[in-house]
């Protein structure tokens, strides 16, 4: 399919604990030193109307949330950001990094609440038209190793941690199965390297195939 | 395919200036008077979630709102209106009569929006699983005859109201596809007659439907 704007759209997804943050801010270093110039978002990433969702979605006490409620107000967020901050940028030219997009939903909300990967998918095709990543970052980390990295910041491995285990478990199997399906934009990337190595790999990469 | 709850679901739609609001309350009084117990509502119908959403919907100072985040939202509170208010009442064999529902949607966003009514469908079809009404009431009145009814409170027609006029036509054909398309659940009630002439028409199409 051809692409509607001139720019270049990167999503950098995986799961709790594997060390996104500083994976990016290193990536960030990278690019700024080689005066590559790029636009870094992540839900809602100041738009008012997603942000507003995004305290719906975040608030202690809504506990009856339906877990469809949750993936259709996620879905929301997410076209509201692409419309006001994401394409505008991309028409421009830019280039987009996005801190999680839609393959978040398909993994956390599609796979690992159960409401399948497919359903979850539909919405989000609603939200987001044809803007897919030309570029999706997989940080690959076992589940086991993301936790632990969780739990150096805490004194005792609780019981809510150990329902964590299996969810962060199907987490990590949802996207394994996105990573199979979507081949072509996926580039998975070994989180267990340092941030500058992360990083390096990642810079090599986007210089790669923004050339293509 | 098989009804997955022992209560009956009805819902009413209609374009602005029908008489919707009037017709309900003529319906409630004849149901009362004989006896028969029903739940009404309107979304949110007292969810706090659902409120939550269609307070960013209805600000005033959400004007870049995107139409398809319109449509998420509707859907995603439509989905916690369901949860919450509708399923545990049709499960414990009640009547349940909405002040519109799905078909909202659709002929609104779907089509007067010009967002489509497959897609719409779409995301609702999510939201409400296999939820849709026993019986769907239509209250039937040319948009024309509509918007003189609301205009009947004002001083004059301002540009805004002849905007609206092609707006509402949207909505009422829109409407009309629907009719078309769901021919079992839809029931066309003459709005032009009377409130009570309305309501006896409703009354009688309810008992013979539930009895079938």
């Amino acid at each position: 399919m051809k692409k509607k704007y001139s720019g270049f759209f990167i999503s950098i997804e995986g799961g709790d604990g594997v060390g996104k943050t500083t994976a990016i801010k290193s990536l960030e270093e990278k690019l700024k030193q080689n005066g590559i110039n790029y636009y870094l978002t992540r839900e809602p990433g100041g738009s008012k109307i997603s942000e507003s969702i995004r305290n719906i979605i975040l608030d202690k006490n809504n506990k009856e949330e339906d877990p469809k409620t949750e993936a259709l107000l996620y879905a929301a967020s997410r076209r509201q950001h692409l419309v006001e901050i994401v394409i505008p940028r991309l028409e421009k030219g830019e280039l987009v990094i996005t801190d999680r997009y839609i393959d978040s939903s398909l993994a956390y909300q599609g796979y690992a609440r159960g409401i399948g990967i497919k359903k979850v998918y539909l919405i989000n095709s609603f939200a987001i038209d044809n803007y897919l990543p030309d570029l999706t970052f997989f940080l690959e980390l076992s589940p086991q190793e993301g936790l632990k990295r969780i739990s150096n910041n805490k004194r005792a491995v609780d019981r809510l941690d150990q329902e964590k285990e299996s969810f962060h478990q199907k987490v990590y199997d949802g996207y394994h199965i996105l990573i199979k399906k979507y081949r072509k934009r996926f580039v998975v990337v070994d989180a267990s390297k340092t941030p500058d190595e992360i990083a390096n790999f990642m810079f090599n990469k986007i210089l790669e195939i923004k050339q293509k």
